[in-house]
């Protein structure tokens, strides 16, 4: 199937078009950069959507909705919840469960897609999942491009669920619109790593497992965290029992009220504008990080690398010796 | 103090000489290969060490361990416990404490570094926290940077202790010569997240918090996970209780065992050019990408960023017109 057909399926919502799209994302994340369909894909997108000034959607027509937190406290499960709260108002819903766990096995392995799987038949919920294939960088590069699909293919809502601790926190709250952290009694110590980092990218704290022993205490541990902070927006702490549905109305309000203070704030704006220049400048970086590899330069590391094991040279100056044949 | 004093100074092993150091590395991430301070101390180490094969110590002498797991396993009071066995072996320890979790903060905040305090004022080991200030990618630049430091201050083993799970694990494994992966009972579902990836990236499981309830299960998990691996090296899986000292000499027994595999396998130097190579690539792109900044750069991506929002162009071709400007 040529690209025009593909991106003009993708575009009437045809989910094997999308998926196919989203393969080709991931494929081309191996060698960031590298593939020229894609890139076409990308242009026809951007053009076909049009300027918002113009009526148009715009490149980022969808809500992105970040869902992060530790494994195991239920994210899957939350994400399912979301979905059907989403389908109830009408909505169009895409589902990127991002696994950067995975990044040898050459496949999402985040367990519980079976959770859900009753989305499976409906022709209005797109759901992935992506691993990063090994490539240092592939995912950072490869999930705002699947959220172009997805977005192209007209969802209204795209849920990005990110496996994690640390680092994927930051990197889901850099392409989502909104951010909710989810944390679970029993879990250890997570409220410690949520201090530690987790409150600067949360936008809503959800309490999952709320009918366990210790919820109301995380509750309250949360609460005292976030009192003391300030700025217009103050994260909420909803309570939900996914695997039961419960909650969910909440959290959808919760969503509903960060919606719309980051339209108000101009926040929204804000961040994805950042969303913009990130795309941009990764996209820029993996081109130029392509060019060290082909035409024999995957070698010329090699030896560089030799020589800097040997000690015969210093990282900077094998590194200016590398660009120097960018030219 | 000049970079000289500073160098010779953190290479007699002074603690404040590679304190200060590792701060320059540090604050230098936040602009990644913009601090020419920095490239004067790499090259001044790298041709101090010398050559290995003229006797020197060659550029990696640490022998360099990682730690990661999920918040609450035990990973501190583990490094901690790891400190004092190579203590009583007479080696000199460097610790990284590396806190992906808390860009934002300036500051790593892993909070326990308490349970390493009785080596406070032990001459023979170096802590250092490191958080990533924010900038995209900044840790992982920074982070090798550090261990040049420490290596040059004549540590012979190096603990970098990440939080995390995802990301951080895969990180943390390609920095390190032996990758330890913790586990404890009762963290919810950690194996099912260390099936999906921690598998690749271990070298000896740990299961910490031994004398809890749960503890023989997570072992026979893990047993039952590692079976069918082939392959010339099959996990150890060593059984703690940090908080205790128990187990240490068997932590202690695995990672010597490994080590001599590396070293016999030739898996040592395999595993180092991949070092090396990620090493000059990452400053290669870091200096690349401070090129994006100066002389109004960082305004021709904020351009850039708004005509991609309003749709007016596509990612790809907003990266090629970026590119265009570094010639």
């Amino acid at each position: 199937m040529d690209i025009g057909t593909l991106v003009a399926d993708a575009r009437r919502g045809r989910p094997r078009a999308v998926a196919r799209l989203i393969t080709l994302v991931e494929n081309a994340a191996a060698t960031p950069g590298g593939d020229e369909r894609l890139r076409e894909v990308m242009a026809a997108f951007a053009t076909a959507s049009g300027p918002e000034a113009e009526g148009g959607r715009g490149p980022y027509g969808a809500r992105v909705i970040g869902l992060t937190g530790s494994p195991g406290v239920g994210k899957s499960t939350s994400t399912g919840m979301l979905i059907r709260a989403f389908r109830r108002r009408g909505r169009r819903v895409g589902v990127l469960a991002v696994d950067p766990s995975s990044p040898f096995t050459g496949g999402a392995l985040l367990g519980d897609r079976v959770r859900m799987q009753e989305h499976a038949t409906d022709p209005e919920v797109f759901i992935r999942s992506m691993a990063s294939r090994g490539h240092l960088g592939g995912l950072a590069w490869a999930t705002p491009q699947a959220l172009r699909v997805l977005d192209a293919a007209g969802c209204d809502v795209i849920l990005v669920e990110t496996v994690g601790v640390g680092q994927a926190e930051v990197d889901v709250a850099r392409l989502a619109d909104t951010t909710v952290v989810l944390l679970a009694p029993g879990m250890g110590d997570g409220i410690q790593a949520a201090k530690a980092g987790i409150l600067e990218v949360a936008d809503v704290f959800v309490v999952n497992k709320a009918d366990r022993d210790g919820a109301q205490a995380l509750v309250r541990d949360l609460r005292s965290t976030v009192a003391p902070l300030r700025g217009p927006w103050r994260p909420p702490i909803v309570s939900t029992v996914a695997s039961k549905g419960e909650g969910a109305d909440d959290l959808l309000a919760a969503l509903d009220k960060h919606a719309a203070y980051l339209d108000e704030s101009g926040e929204l704006r804000r961040r994805r504008l950042a969303r913009a220049r990130d795309e941009i400048e990764t996209i820029a970086l993996a081109r130029l990080r392509a060019r060290f590899a082909p035409e024999g330069r995957e070698r010329r590391l090699d030896r560089l690398a030799e020589r800097l094991l040997a000690a015969e040279t210093d990282p900077y100056t094998a590194a200016d010796e590398l660009l120097a044949d960018l030219g």
